[in-house]
């Protein structure tokens, strides 16, 4: 496997190899596809995924290409297929044609479209083979919630939130039998090593409010993922786990913690995590505050959340509005985790020369530099306008 | 002084009397204004302040009252008046007039407005007796930059990013002599004493790029608005203590430990903090991650920041977004520091019904309900359709 990075990612032969090698840092982009792969964990920048997909009641090919393509020129490092409506394989297989970055699944969506409760592991390992041979190149893959949690799961104020998960959890009640990805997660390994597939380890039970927040549900299934994590390990196959999720501020320090200790180092795929449940329409806000404090913390991934959270699928500004604020929250995490400023003092400096485009050159929200090209002539905001602080000091000098 | 209070602010009359006469807790509401002080400070729920005001080249009475319904209606616990253009006495008069709430201003701005560099402690004490005589509720006196800091500041990558601040640096500047806020001081209590006026120590020299947080400018003036705390103490004057600004996020909690041990404990209120300085276009974001950690670790009053912060004045939909992320960050950050979660629960306990008009009474948003109206009517959102997690996990039971 080859690997060219720059900036941040300029990481040693020697480093990179220690840490691909202890299983702290992953490249993600499969065998099957030639793109250039995005690296996740220790000593890299933290990187942002953000989710497209139809729905049973929203099926449009088009929209969710343009939602695609929208988020990548806003930076987003991958993009999740979460297709369940119309031809799931049509669907994904053009979104891996049309988009230049690292694309990832939840197979068992298109387990349950395609069989509801008749699936089991044949169905499973079908349908995880056909999305690896098409190219497929991250899997998240619930295999950490068992029949033990099914019972405890009704105490909490939402029992699950996660889709995958839910599907799984209803199919394990309705056949009261053990989960078919936990039973089977050595021969899912084969397929996803067979197709240089990386597995995502899915959190099932994520709170889904933050009351929730580290119960025995969410740290249980944890512990099962850290085990989960070494059979990876030991089946060649790179492996990040996913986490929360609702969760308050002052747990997410002690979240990721957990997280890199239980799961041996692997990287921390993150959804949110949403500081309060109460932000409806802004959870983009709610969880960029808790994915900048994850990522200062440790986690490695942050997987975007838009306006339109809780509420409906998002629309293009939505998924744009979701991936700047991610950005945000990954950037100002690494500020914390590495010193990473250089982007911040370039455009502090072109601020105090009141430099319009330098300033827009250093945005992190490309469009900015068009909403507001009118300031490139102008020299002065409105702001301020002849009370400029700065133009005050600098006739002063 | 009678103050009625319920929720988190029910605290009993010996909690209230102890923290207000140790000065951790401050009354906001002037003695010549009928309306209900807002309670700012140690034991109360985080508080959030929104700007309006003129600009020298936007004018436009009307609409600076508009922007202060908005962010009333938005949730707004207070507002200042930072106008600089047009008829000041007439814009704050309307304000004070309109706005159910505390409203505060920054008196050198008129004072600068009216007298430019022929200022002087004469024309000081003038306007904030005027202003206090309206019936202003609390003002930010930048007492605390010195000539000490002037040979200092030049070294940062923004110099002053504080508009007051840097009128009187400016001032400073020209003439060669020491900072009539500070050498005027006592003269300055003496007439917030008279009206009871809150007291708001200024940050002339809050960090204005991460790289410039916890410089030897930025605390060293600290220390100083630590001792004029407790000037203003001895005279009998409520004050708090203006902070950053532009914060990096490992040194936010130490921001605020650091300005409760230097200044004794008052209350402490943000101007964000900024994790970043390259979110352009989306600093009410930036703001909402720094601010939310600045609450969690003890700050008790946050001014809000709006997406045309460093780009120009904000509209009123501006204002509305600015409110509502720092309501976000103050809310986030009191669930850390006093675990006030009931509106969580509540919010997760009707999500998990799809009651959508109860989730809607506990959005932090009171527009969202407006917006997505549809919802009440439909029971399920286009993000999940027929595959809904929480309906799946009903029919199973």
């Amino acid at each position: 496997m080859s690997v060219e990075v720059g900036g941040r990612e300029g990481l040693s032969k020697g480093e990179f190899n220690r840490l691909v090698s202890s299983g702290r840092l992953i490249s993600v982009g499969s065998s099957s596809r030639d793109l250039r792969p995005i690296l996740v964990g220790e000593g890299v920048s933290t990187k942002v995924n953000a989710n497209v997909g139809t729905s049973t009641g929203k099926c449009d090919l088009k929209l969710e290409v343009a939602k695609a393509e929208a988020a990548v020129s806003a930076g987003a490092d991958a993009i999740m297929d979460l297709s369940v409506g119309g031809d799931l394989d049509k669907v994904r297989r053009t979104l891996l044609k049309k988009i230049p970055i690292p694309l990832g699944t939840v197979p068992v969506y298109q387990v349950y479209f395609e069989s509801k409760f008749d699936m089991n592991l044949d169905s499973i390992l079908n349908v995880i083979e056909r999305q690896a041979r098409d190219g497929v190149d991250f899997m998240t893959i619930h295999a950490g919630i068992t029949q033990s949690f099914l019972k405890s799961m009704r105490k909490r104020i939402i029992p699950i939130t996660s889709r995958g998960g839910g599907f799984i959890a209803s199919w394990m009640l309705k056949h009261g039998r053990e989960n078919p990805l936990y039973t089977g997660f050595d021969q899912i390994l084969e397929v996803l090593k067979e197709y240089g597939v990386c597995l995502s380890l899915g959190d099932a039970l994520r709170p889904g409010a933050i009351a929730d927040a580290h119960d025995d549900c969410q740290i249980g299934e944890l512990k099962i993922l850290g085990k989960l994590t070494e059979r990876a390990w030991s089946a060649g196959v790179q492996v990040m786990v996913e986490g929360p999720g609702h969760v308050p501020i002052h747990m997410i320090e002690q979240d990721v913690v957990l997280q890199k200790k239980i799961c041996h180092g692997a990287p921390y795929y993150v959804l949110g995590p949403l500081v309060t449940d109460i932000g409806l329409g802004h959870d983009h806000i709610t969880s960029a505050i808790g994915g900048a404090i994850a990522a200062s913390a440790g986690a490695d991934f942050l997987c975007y959340v838009t306006p339109s959270e809780h509420l409906g699928l998002p629309d293009i500004e939505d998924v744009r509005q979701g991936v700047v604020a991610s950005k945000i929250a990954a950037h100002a995490g690494d500020i914390a985790k590495y010193g990473d400023m250089e982007k911040d003092i370039e455009m502090s400096r072109a601020r105090r020369k009141l430099d319009w485009e330098k300033m827009f050159d250093q945005a992190l929200d490309p469009q900015i530099a068009k909403k507001y090209s009118c300031l490139t002539s102008k020299k002065e905001c409105s702001m301020c306008g002849e009370y400029c602080v700065l133009k005050l000091l600098e006739e002063d000098k």
